[in-house]
C-alpha cells in the first residue's frame, strides 16, 4: 500500500516509547518516506542514544511533553498504563489538528483514561497493530514487522473521520491491513487470541519449574517435544503483559473460565478413557492451522521453519 | 557422532509403520549409512508405495510380520496403541539376537504390553526420541530430525548391556544425544515437557473456535497475537495423541492438577489486580527460553526465525 503519493503525510511523527513496536513503526515509516522527521523520547537515556545511533528518530528527547512539540502524529508506545498518565503530560502541547494515537494491546481502559487529556482539536483515535516478536527494546525493531498483519483501529463514536481515515492510510503505509471495531469487541476478541494464550504459555512455565519430581534440566533439555513453543510468548515483555492483564480483566475472566471449562472436559475424557471424545477434538483443532495459513497469517513451514537442528 | 565406524551396523532394519518418524530414521540412516537395507511395512498400501518410491524402504510389505523377517533392527513407528498388537504379530518370526524397540511418546505402557511377546532370545528396549514437527507422513521425513536433539531410551531391569549399547550407538549416529532413565520417570518427564502442553494447546484452538461473541474468523485473523503458536502444535496427528493421552493418564492427570492449580492463581491475581505477582511469574518464565536456546534445544532467532511476513 506504501507509494509516493504518501511521501510525507506527516510533517513530524513522535513516538512516545522506542521499544520493539516504536522502533519498527519507525523503521516501517522510513522505508516508506511517510514523515520529514521522527522525534522520540523513552523511559532511560539509553534508550534514546540507542534509537538516535541506529537512525531510529532524530531528535531525542527525555520527556514526552518536549517530543511531541510540532508534531502532526503522536503515537504512545509504552506500557498499556502509561497512556493515561502521558496523555495527561501531553495535553497542553499537542498541536490542534495533531492526530493522538497508541499501540496498546488493551483498547477500553486505553480510551477511557486517555480521552479525558484530549482537547485543543487534538484527534484521538487508538490503534493496536497486531504484531511482535517475543523480544523487546530499539534493537528488536524491523521495517517488515506489520506487513501483512492487521491493525485494529477503535475510534469513539464522535471520532473526526478524517483522522481515521489518515491513520488508517498511515498503517496500510506500513504494510498492514486495517479493521475497524469498538474497543469493547476488540478486547474481547484479543483475549483470546492474545491474552488468555499469553496467560497460559506464562502458565505452562511456571508450572513446568515449579515440580519436585522433574527437575529444571530435564524440562530444558526435552523442550522440543512441544514446551519449548510456549516459552516464546512466556519470553515477552513482563511489564506490558501485567499492564494488559491488569487492564482487561473481565474479558480475560471470561475466555479463561471458558478454557477451563473445556480444559476439565477434556481431563475427564482422559480419566475415563474416552478415546473418541479426544479423537475428535484433536481432529478439529488441525483444521484451524490451515485456515491460518491459507489467509496468509502463518507460515506453512513445518516448526515454523525454524532452522533444522533449531541452533 | 556418524562415521565410517558404525557402516552396516545392522543388515537389515525393519520400520513398521513409515510416518514422519519412520521416514525420518530412514534418512537418517542412509545418511550415515548405518544399514544394508532397509524394509517396511505400513497400514495403507499408498504409504507403502510412498516409502518405496522416495527410497525410504528398500522393500515394503502389508504386514509387519512380513517385514521384520531377516531384520536384526525392528523398529515400532507406531500409535502407542498399536505397539502391543504388533509385537505379538511379529512375536514368532523376530531373529534372536534382533533388537526390538520403537519410538512411542509414552514408556511404562509400551514396556508394559511389548514385553511379554519378547522371546527367542530378542532383546527389546524401549525408546523414544524427543523431536517431531506438527506434519505426519512419510513425506514428512527428513535427515536432520533427530540432530542434537534428545532421544531417551528405557530399558527394563533385565536388558541386554549389549543391545542397550548399540541402540545408543544406532540414535547417536542418527544425530541424537542418549539419555537413559525408568519407563516411569520418562512418562512423567514428558507429560510436563510434552503431552499437557500438547493438551493445552488442543484446548485452547477447542475453545476458541466455539465461542459466540468472537467469530471463528476473527480469531484467525487475529492469530499473528499469540494463539498461532499454538496451532502448530494442536495440528499434530490426532491418533497419535488419543494414544498417548490414554495411556499415560496417571502422569499427565497429576501434571495437569499442577497446571490447573497455578493457573487459578494467575486468575485470582488477575481478578484483584495484583499486579506484583503477575509481573513476577512473567519474568520468572522469561529466564526458562533463556536456558533452553542455550541449552541449543531452540533458535535464538525472533518469532523461530519465521519469515518475516509469516507467509
Amino acid at each position: 500500500m506504501s507509494g509516493p503519493q504518501h511521501e510525507n503525510m506527516f510533517e513530524k511523527i513522535a513516538l512516545i516509547g522506542i521499544g520493539l513496536i516504536g522502533s519498527s513503526i519507525s523503521h516501517a515509516a522510513r522505508r516508506g518516506k511517510l514523515a520529514k522527521s521522527i522525534a522520540g523520547s523513552a523511559r532511560t537515556p539509553e534508550t534514546v542514544a540507542t534509537a538516535k545511533r541506529l537512525g531510529i528518530i532524530d531528535e531525542g528527547f527525555a520527556t514526552a511533553h518536549e517530543a511531541v512539540r510540532g508534531a502532526d502524529l503522536v503515537i504512545l508506545c509504552v506500557p498499556v498504563g502509561m497512556c493515561g498518565p502521558i496523555a495527561a503530560e501531553i495535553a497542553d502541547v499537542l498541536e490542534p489538528g495533531a492526530i493522538l494515537t497508541d499501540v496498546g494491546s488493551v483498547k477500553a481502559a486505553i480510551c477511557k483514561d486517555v480521552a479525558p487529556h484530549v482537547r485543543n482539536g487534538v484527534h484521538f483515535v487508538a490503534a493496536h497493530p497486531v504484531a511482535g516478536t517475543e523480544q523487546s527494546g530499539p534493537e528488536a525493531g524491523f521495517a517488515e514487522l506489520f506487513d501483512n498483519r492487521w491493525c485494529i483501529l477503535t475510534p469513539l463514536p464522535d471520532a473526526d473521520a478524517a483522522a481515521v481515515e489518515k491513520l488508517s492510510t498511515f498503517w496500510q503505509a506500513l504494510g498492514s491491513n486495517v479493521e475497524i471495531m469498538t474497543p469493547e469487541h476488540h478486547d474481547l476478541v484479543l483475549a483470546i487470541t492474545s491474552h488468555v494464550p499469553h496467560l497460559i504459555a506464562y502458565n505452562i512455565v511456571n508450572t513446568a519449574t515449579h515440580l519436585e519430581r522433574v527437575t529444571d534440566k530435564e524440562v530444558i533439555k526435552f523442550s522440543a517435544s512441544g514446551f519449548r513453543d510456549f516459552t516464546r510468548i512466556a519470553a515477552s515483555d513482563p511489564t506490558m503483559w501485567r499492564d494488559v492483564f491488569l487492564n482487561n480483566k473481565d474479558a480475560v475472566l471470561e475466555m479463561l473460565g471458558r478454557f477451563a471449562e473445556d480444559l476439565a472436559a477434556l481431563q475427564r475424557a482422559i480419566r475415563f478413557s474416552d478415546g473418541d471424545a479426544l479423537f475428535k477434538t484433536f481432529s478439529d483443532a488441525r483444521q484451524v492451522r490451515r485456515g491460518i495459513i491459507q489467509a496468509g497469517q502463518e507460515t506453512a513451514a513445518p516448526n515454523f521453519g525454524r532452522p533444522k537442528d533449531s541452533k
